[in-house]
């Protein structure tokens, strides 16, 4: 009660598992995605049927106080991610030790210590394989999420659980739902006024300051509730042929010598005056930095989705010292089918940009699942694994990152086989998003198949 | 402790829900499958917050003793699952009463409660329409059977579990899982001397008498574990060519002058020798009834796969006083993605049988989920809303069953999408198995569309 807080999240100290020594394997190493630093040995190690969790050595004292104040952690922008994982292996009965300086942190490490676990089948034990381990880890990107669209098709509540929980096997942190967009805004059912008519419904109505003050409440009530740095402001695929058509929007236009492009510029621009007060910095689509970049607040961070990466969008965002996300739809979309696990793994935000300092101001990614054909019956397996393969670029130093496919191609179908046991209904690793097995066999042969066939070439 | 059991399972009186009356509403009867028979009016109640569940009126008394034999009860073939659901809608408060003879009725009644409760989001409370209801329900057939395949790729536990979920709404009751047959026996891994030779592995030796010791063993191990009425000993697909090529089988025959064919039928005849005396009643593939059926023990079921319904097997074995099971391939093998749901349901087992007597014989059906293209990522959007669908066939009595599939197009849409809010991935109706949805709009939306698109048909 009287204790001093300390003013930084010290290291946790996680007991994991009490392990005892055995024999020797040797294979590659199996965990998705990769971390920054992993070594490894050669001695294999069976976890103790009393296994179980414990914390010790923590910096923090042990009053509730502070367990409260780590399980209600915030998972802030930015926040600190990393982890140290050690699987010692010798001596009769050892202890792996994790530590990080946040709850995500001692997650992740949790998470990567999963993924080393086997059941080993002729002993029925949970092994541990290639100790001892020592892993330091640390994520490439903050931003790393997986955008869902609940507006297209009703997703309940059990299917976007289904979603969260890959997420966290493969380390991405942020869920973003999509409900509605200024370009398809539902907000309208309740307020009619904000459409330019009944009959013309969208953009909504430039020309009525209503629309504006929805927006300013929407953005303050929203800004009470969750505590968020970004809010996206959309402002993609806007066309304002509505604008132009609805008689008293036209009149409004021509009062201010405006056409819709201009209007649509001033729209956005409003937008973000309205939610810079409220604390939050913003988000775009990479049409607004196209349009007028020069005249977007500093604080804005520009979405990318129709061009390449190196294609010149990504580059000339950051040359203007503006932050920039990544989901350029034809490697980053899930919704293309035609879109492989490969384009998703091999999509690079760096691709053409150099300058350090350029570099800090890319983020991360998004990659996105747009909902016009995707539903509760067909969502898991188009989202898997082919995010899970985004995700590896999203949090493996650029360095450690394979130069081809084919180099994680067994690792992925791995990972895929371990979505399938821990329920997740992945799809096999082919050509489309979403393909069926074409025949039978386990889903491990399935990856020495891939692996065999990748070894010979 | 020292009181006398009763003799027989009697009502079991639940007291499940607390409603208070409320505004009327009108509209169909959404319940799948249909009960055998169904009263209701147009009240609605809603659901009281201190909403809960109560066992009282029963013939049971209190004691552990008889929960403990409620809950352990077997689902044996042909167990009373028969309930009554009586949902009032006078008074200030009401009870809905639900009345069954063993656990599996009022299971039963409880899902049938919870399909008639529904989410009002203006009121904020659950609501039942259409009060007062009441409800006899019964099944018509008592082997309501759904097969999957482990053997062509192996399914996790999670993935099991995510079917039988579904079993439970639909209230089919058998899940039959598939590890190997006669025609692709995995046992042979443990003991090589079942096969012809290494390099002809099936079918298994009939020249070896142990490979008769072995299958009598594993019935032996099987009957001390599972309490099941039947077994199924295949005898499908056979190709005797191992046998005719083999030297040492080739040479058992010649001795024995039998070709292949007769040997089929010795190994069969044979293997339902051995299971008779564990207790078992065996179920065959319909080619024993085809090539052998005379010879067939009385206790036989035929398994009815090739032959379409009214095509001639089914009403054969029946008329040979046989019983039978259908899941004719063309209707009721969910890994013809061309078989369309409206085939699911049309499929009539009593086809071209109306001698009461050999209806009898009929037990019920079963629709497979073969495994070559199916695992983990597709089983799910595979099996519903198709299953669903040959479920209410199998439940309902004849004649309360639709004529044409627009009658219940709306009300299984309905239940799809029922299916998807619990997180099922159940696929849209549509022409093929599995359909991704084809655009934008709420699963009630598409259930409209298909509703009103019947209705003007």
């Amino acid at each position: 009660m009287g204790e001093k807080r300390r003013n930084f999240i010290g290291g946790l100290f996680l007991v994991v598992v009490l392990l005892s020594g055995c024999v020797s394997g040797d294979v590659d190493v199996n965990i998705w995605p990769m971390p920054k630093s992993v070594k490894y040995g050669g001695e294999t190690l069976q976890l103790s049927k009393d296994f179980g969790l414990e914390t010790s050595g923590t910096n923090f004292s042990d009053h509730f106080g502070d367990i409260e104040r780590w399980f209600f952690e915030i998972l802030q922008y930015g926040i600190d991610e990393s982890y140290d994982l050690y699987i010692p292996s010798n001596g009769d009965s050892v202890y792996a030790h994790l530590q990080a300086q946040t709850v995500y942190g001692a997650l992740h490490g949790l998470q990567t210590f999963s993924q080393l676990c086997q059941f080993n089948f002729e002993t029925k034990t949970i092994e541990v394989q290639q100790a001892p381990w020592s892993i330091a880890d640390e994520p490439r990107f903050s931003y790393r999420g997986l955008l869902i669209d609940t507006s297209r098709h009703y997703l309940p509540l059990p299917t976007i659980k289904k979603v969260i929980y890959p997420m966290a096997y493969t380390k991405l942190v942020l869920l973003l739902i999509f409900v509605s967009g200024f370009g398809n805004i539902t907000m309208g059912v309740g307020y009619p006024q904000l459409w330019p008519s009944p009959s013309c419904q969208q953009p909504l109505d430039v020309s009525n300051e209503f629309t504006f003050e929805v927006i300013d409440g929407i953005l303050s009530d929203f800004s009470k509730v969750f505590n968020f740095k970004f809010v996206h402001l959309g402002g993609d695929e806007v066309n304002g042929s509505c604008w132009e058509t609805t008689p008293h929007i036209k009149y409004w236009l021509r009062k201010r010598q405006m056409n819709a492009s201009e209007a649509y510029e001033y729209f956005v621009l409003r937008a973000q005056k309205i939610a810079l007060p409220h604390g939050y910095e913003i988000v775009n689509w990479e049409e607004t930095l196209r349009n007028f970049g020069s005249k977007l607040s500093p604080k804005t961070v520009v979405h990318n989705w129709l061009d390449r990466v190196g294609g010149g969008l990504v580059q000339k965002a950051v040359a203007e010292g503006l932050r920039c996300i990544v989901s350029n739809q034809e490697n980053w979309y899930l919704d293309h089918l035609d879109a492989t696990w490969k384009q998703f793994y091999m999509n690079e935000p760096f691709t053409n940009i150099t300058n350090p300092e350029h570099q800090k101001l890319v983020l991360g990614g998004e990659v996105c699942m747009w909902g016009e054909t995707i539903d509760t019956s067909d969502i898991e397996q188009t989202i898997w694994p082919r995010a899970a393969a985004a995700a590896e670029r999203m949090w493996t130093p650029l360095d450690q990152l394979a130069r081809h496919p084919r180099k994680v191609r067994g690792r992925l179908s791995r990972f895929r086989c371990l979505l399938n046991q821990r329920g997740v209904a992945a799809a096999p690793l082919s050509w489309l998003g979403r393909d069926a097995p074409t025949g039978p066999g386990s889903c491990y042969n399935q990856w020495l198949y891939n692996y065999n066939t990748v070894q010979k070439k």
